[in-house]
């Protein structure tokens, strides 16, 4: 089997914005989408490691943007293994528009672990290491993937109680939600003239049902980190890391 | 040109919820996109038409639903309008999967705005009327669209502020976002025994960014109805009924 693939989507007009761009959460989405096709096509898809108890996490995700699909824009997301290590494993995405437009390119680091107990896998071992059989490093390396350094002077900029359309099959909070309800500490008049071009995110811990997210951000020429934490009882645990750049 | 047309969707894994369902708001923006699809074809999409400053608006949406598709599985919507009066027309649906699952029929009403003055547009002689040549009544009926009664003793349900993921292209509340935030009042542990067996929603008024969403529900005989208004400043308007029946 090829080490890479392609997946064929569309900017459906209900996935798109006010501007008419593509939401940045669906966009996402559709990259864990493709992931996950990948994945399966190779017997390592969310279904089947969930048979054998395990699943894979997401632990960082960068992506630098060139533009944003449109309403009816067709685009393709191509993905591949770039390696594989004891505990991660790394995986490039390219995002390209049907009329050869680029939009986007992307890195993220995944662990895989063990439903029940919450330890990580050993992937060079797990299936005799069939994982690394896929991995190929023909394609390039995509964006490093960052820890999202947050700077000082951390302000709350917003924050938003856990509902249930936020919950992943693993039921937890969805990673991408968390960069849907980001966009949206922004008022729609920005972005009329703001576009993203770098995202990333630092998964830290996962989010629950009950959790009120909290998003302390600041900001640095022109850039935006966010802490985001779950409030839960008197705690406020880190969930993840966030950085935009406009 | 067939009258009829079925366009090909799948349950994509981070489509679906903590129980692998579909969600109920993405089910319901897929029917949306396939309307779309079929009037864009007949050269009345949403694009062309805001091209001549005009725009669909959604007035009725009823599902019966005999199971939600689930994480992976393939299926299909089918739609076709079902007539078209002087300001108002029918479009009808139906929900299959590819392994011949029935999931769902649906019907919605619709009429043609202009867009700098909000009032509806003549179906009967926009464009010659071509829309009449659209209509066919061969394939049933689908789910009698209703008003939505609400019975008394309304109580506050929940609130949700309108924020910029909320927004479609027209810059309105997207129709489809009021029925995620109103699965959203349920806990997720509701879901474990509890699916939706139909869906009505009556549009009234459209819902605006720096709103907040007020949803007032009764419950009668395990169906939940819904008002949900608009706050603004003083003022509390009704954007939309609904009714889920499980």
């Amino acid at each position: 089997m090829e080490k890479i693939s392609t997946y064929a989507f569309m900017a459906e007009p209900f996935q798109c914005d006010y501007g008419r761009h593509l939401f940045m959460g669906i966009l996402c989405n559709q990259l864990l989408n493709a992931a996950d096709y990948h994945a399966h096509e190779r017997s390592m898809g969310m279904k089947q490691l969930n048979l054998d108890n395990k699943t894979w996490v997401l632990s960082r995700f960068s992506m630098a943007i060139d533009c944003v699909p449109q309403m009816y824009d067709k685009y393709s997301i191509t993905t591949w293994v770039d390696s594989a290590k004891r505990y991660f494993t790394h995986r490039n995405f390219d995002v390209k528009g049907s009329d050869g437009t680029h939009y986007a390119t992307a890195s993220t680091v995944w662990a895989m672990i063990d439903v029940g107990t919450r330890q990580p896998e050993n992937l060079s071992t797990y299936k005799d290491g069939y994982i690394m059989d896929c991995v190929t490093e023909d394609y390039g390396k995509g964006v490093k993937a960052s820890r999202v350094t947050l700077g000082d002077n951390l302000v709350l900029k917003g924050e938003h109680k856990v509902v249930f359309s936020d919950l992943d099959p693993n039921g937890h909070v969805n990673s991408m939600k968390y960069i849907d309800h980001v966009f949206d500490l922004f008022e729609p008049s920005w972005y009329r003239d703001h576009r993203p071009s770098l995202l990333e995110v630092a998964f830290v811990s996962e989010g629950h049902y009950g959790d009120t997210l909290l998003f302390y951000c600041n900001e640095e020429d022109g850039a935006y980190n966010f802490s985001v934490k779950s409030r839960r009882g008197d705690e406020e645990i880190e969930d993840c890391r966030i950085r935009i750049e406009f």
